[in-house]
C-alpha cells in the first residue's frame, strides 16, 4: 500500500444505509483496499438525527457545522476540530445542527461488512 | 466503554518519541482505555520535518496549517479538511508549512506500543 491524501471533494457520498435522514456517507479507504481501517467522509443535513448501536469502533473528527451525541443520557457537543470516539456496542442518537455538519471517519474494523 | 468527545484542549502534548523537531502528540485514547485505536492530536512547528518509517496504519486528519507527506518520491499536499492515510511499513517524510499545523490522528494498531 501506499500513502494517499483525500479530501471531501474525492467522496462519492451516498445515503447512509438503513436510513432516511439526509445522512450521506463516502469511503475512500476500506475494506476493498486491504487496510485495517475504513476511512471516509460524512455529511448530516441541518438538524437531522440518526439513532444507531455501533457495530465497529467509529471515530468521527468534526470539520464543519456541528454535531450532538447522547448516548446513555449524556449529550456530547462537538463543533470543528471535536473528535468523537463511539466504541462497539454503545447506542448513540446524532444529531446535527441547524447548518449541518462534514466529518471525517476512521472505523475499526470495517463498518460496512459489520453493518450488512 | 462510553462514548467521549475531546477539543485539543483536552490533550496534554508531549515531544514525538525520537523527534528532535518541534513535533507534539497527545494521546486522548490509547491501550490504557481498552479501545482497538488510538487517537490523539499532533501539533508541527513552522517548517519542521520528519522522517519515520510507518510502524501501525496512521490516518491523519489535518485541523489547521499545511502539511506535506512525501513517500516513494511522491509528494501529497494536505491541508485543512485533508485526511492521510499512511500504512504500516511505508517510509515517509511530513513537512509542515510556514505555518505548522495541527492535526487529529487515529492508528491502528496502538502506535505506543509499536513504536517501543
Amino acid at each position: 500500500m501506499t500513502v494517499r491524501a483525500f479530501t471531501l471533494a474525492d467522496a462519492t457520498l451516498e445515503r447512509s444505509p438503513g436510513q432516511d435522514a439526509d445522512v450521506f456517507v463516502g469511503n475512500l479507504v476500506d475494506e476493498r483496499d486491504g487496510a485495517p481501517v475504513t476511512i471516509g467522509y460524512g455529511r448530516y443535513g441541518p438538524g437531522v438525527s440518526l439513532a444507531e448501536t455501533m457495530a465497529v469502533d467509529d471515530v468521527m473528527i468534526v470539520l464543519e457545522g456541528r454535531l450532538t451525541v447522547e448516548s446513555d443520557a449524556v449529550a456530547l457537543d462537538a463543533g470543528p476540530g471535536a473528535v468523537v470516539h463511539m466504541p462497539k456496542g454503545v447506542a448513540v442518537t446524532i444529531r446535527a445542527g441547524d447548518e449541518g455538519a462534514v466529518t471525517a471517519y476512521v472505523t475499526y474494523p470495517h463498518w460496512r461488512p459489520a453493518h450488512a
